[in-house]
């Protein structure tokens, strides 16, 4: 399936007209919108993977019905690419035509990539859609995937993901010394600062490495996806979130791909993009309701805690202090960083008058 | 541009094919596809009205370009149509093809349409975007309006409007009894019955009557909106939302309109409105954080309030009796309320521990 460099489109055809003597005789215009055109789609899950693998086959299927055929998307999954975290290198060598996955799988390769999934104490879902769309936030990803010579897209929320299952309960920042926790990436780093030791654990020996205290606790994502993982049953403190307030998945699409499309195709496959991403937000939302539900009524032991206010201290000043580090090591990442933070500034202001101060008042 | 019942989609045409010699020897498939449709809608909201108004032309935009030209979606706004609150009966009567509104605004003349804006003590918009794609709200909505030969879409969300702006502070429902307030709907008649004088008055007359003391304070939308409006200049004290936690606006169509479209451009239209209903969630969120910084800064003044516990409390109570009304009422407003309620203890839990814990936690 898959095509090795050069020209990716797998399939141009220019399907003559019934009803004309060929196709060559149709002008331009006519003959352009009946060519068909194959993508081919290369994702970080793995198959039938639920939630995120549930975003490209909706935009698979949204783009077939609204081309009327004329655009199809294939979707090859992690078992059959071999690269679930090399999907920028398959897209930006054409070997793919769009990926699906997120940004900051590939931070050690770009560091300006980081930005564009979450950050830690960062937006939440509606402030960073708010921010990507119409606070300038798609421009700052479009420039730093363009030097790949790559289009990039919001691809989808999983919500604000919780801070990871525990089998002790964490009260002070001593608490977090040696503690053995698979979490990835940044946050782990942060962690690390503060004395933690982060471990990186293959998601099928996570239960068992928790079971037999080869790990202490793990973070993945939230109710939707661990309920699936049995970690409930294992460790009783469920933390809440600090780390990937709202973790956004990205299409990526290799240009020469892209500019190979008629421009009506282009907007059929920009808009079902726009749309599978804000569906996979209320997916994740409705997926974590009705799982943390059935936790909370079949495992009633399960218990939710929150970092005391001395760690959550500490986890930001780990934090602002490697945020600085990439400020200072390049300019767009600078960029990105204060856009971020004057937009945060902003919209945080006004969730906290809106559904903050809602959620709040009815808590009384 | 009105067409007067009857068929109204406003303009078929089939466009034979250039390099065919008519139209007539092309198969059916091909002549579908080059047919050309307009649609008429008409919109609530006056000529560029924002945010509000932004969707509309999105949506005529995007189904433009998606199409290639064969979909055009023509916008008569209030101005035009002279009907802002009946847009309802225009499409049912096929007067226009499509409506944009807000499905409260014929309450009275269709109880079980009340409910798919939004309820006071309701729904966030993650939590009600998750009801209504993924937790039953769009089929119910459905159901309600398919009696009146009309579909219906999700169509943009206002985010979490504010309590309104007030001269004075409340401190008690006592300081509510004999309130003259501007607020319209549902909303109203529960003030009502906790002794305030909800009064009507034209959007024009607003600020002088508020400055004149015809009346005490007045419900608007929020930040995005109301600055527009001046009253941040004439009343100290904000009160945050209770009333409409997350206000959808709806798409109506007319069935026949949307049966003469082929399939394609049936789902071009679809996506397009999910698109930007999902937009206007985000640039209202975008508008309101930019307005209330502005507003911040500008007039320092404007203090920001929530009603005490006591008052929300009767506000709950008030607005349970009126639910309760509506669900004896009709078996269609029962189910549509009990769906509501179920989903809204389920997915509030979940809030509770993922962005409401969130933001707390930062707080302290």
């Amino acid at each position: 399936m898959r095509t090795l460099g050069g020209i990716s489109l797998a399939s141009i055809l220019a399907i003559a007209l019934a009803g004309c003597d060929t196709a060559e005789q149709a002008p331009p215009q006519v003959e352009k919108t009946q060519q068909r055109f194959t993508l081919k789609l290369a994702e970080t899950w793995g198959p039938n993977f639920p939630i995120l693998g549930d975003t490209t086959k909706q935009l698979a299927e949204t783009v077939d019905r609204m081309s009327d055929g004329r655009l199809k998307i294939t979707i090859d999954s992690s078992n059959k690419h071999k690269s679930p975290f090399g999907i920028l290198d398959l897209v930006k060598a054409g070997q793919y035509d769009i990926g699906h996955s997120a940004s900051y799988y590939w931070k050690g390769k770009d560091p300006n990539t980081l930005f564009f999934t979450t950050m830690p104490f960062g937006m939440t879902a509606p402030e960073q859609y708010a921010w990507f769309y119409y606070g300038g936030g798609v421009e700052l990803m479009e420039e730093a995937y363009a030097r790949h010579g790559v289009l990039s897209f919001p691809g989808g929320n999983t919500g604000n993901q919780m801070g990871g299952w525990f089998r002790k309960e964490i009260n002070s920042v001593e608490d977090l010394q040696g503690l053995k926790i698979r979490i990835p990436g940044f946050a782990g780093e942060i962690l690390a600062k503060l004395g933690a030791k982060p471990i990186n654990i293959p998601s099928g020996e996570l239960y068992t490495a928790l079971e037999r205290n080869t790990i202490d606790a793990l973070e993945w994502v939230g109710p939707g996806l661990d309920f699936r993982m049995g970690f409930h049953k294992i460790a009783p403190y469920y933390y809440t979130g600090w780390h990937e307030p709202a973790s956004e998945l990205q299409f990526l699409i290799n240009r020469r791909s892209w500019d190979q499309l008629p421009s009506d195709l282009q907007e059929i496959l920009r808009v079902a993009m726009r749309a599978a991403a804000y569906d996979m937000y209320a997916r994740s939302y409705h997926e974590n309701a009705v799982a943390w539900a059935m936790i909370q009524s079949e495992y009633p032991n399960v218990q939710v805690r929150t970092f005391p206010t001395s760690v959550i201290a500490a986890m930001r000043k780990a934090n602002d202090e490697l945020i600085s580090e990439f400020a200072e090591a390049d300019p767009l990442s600078r960029q990105i960083i204060d856009s971020q933070a004057r937009y945060l500034a902003k919209a945080r202001t006004w969730t906290a008058i809106s559904d903050q101060a809602y959620l709040n008042s009815l808590d009384d």
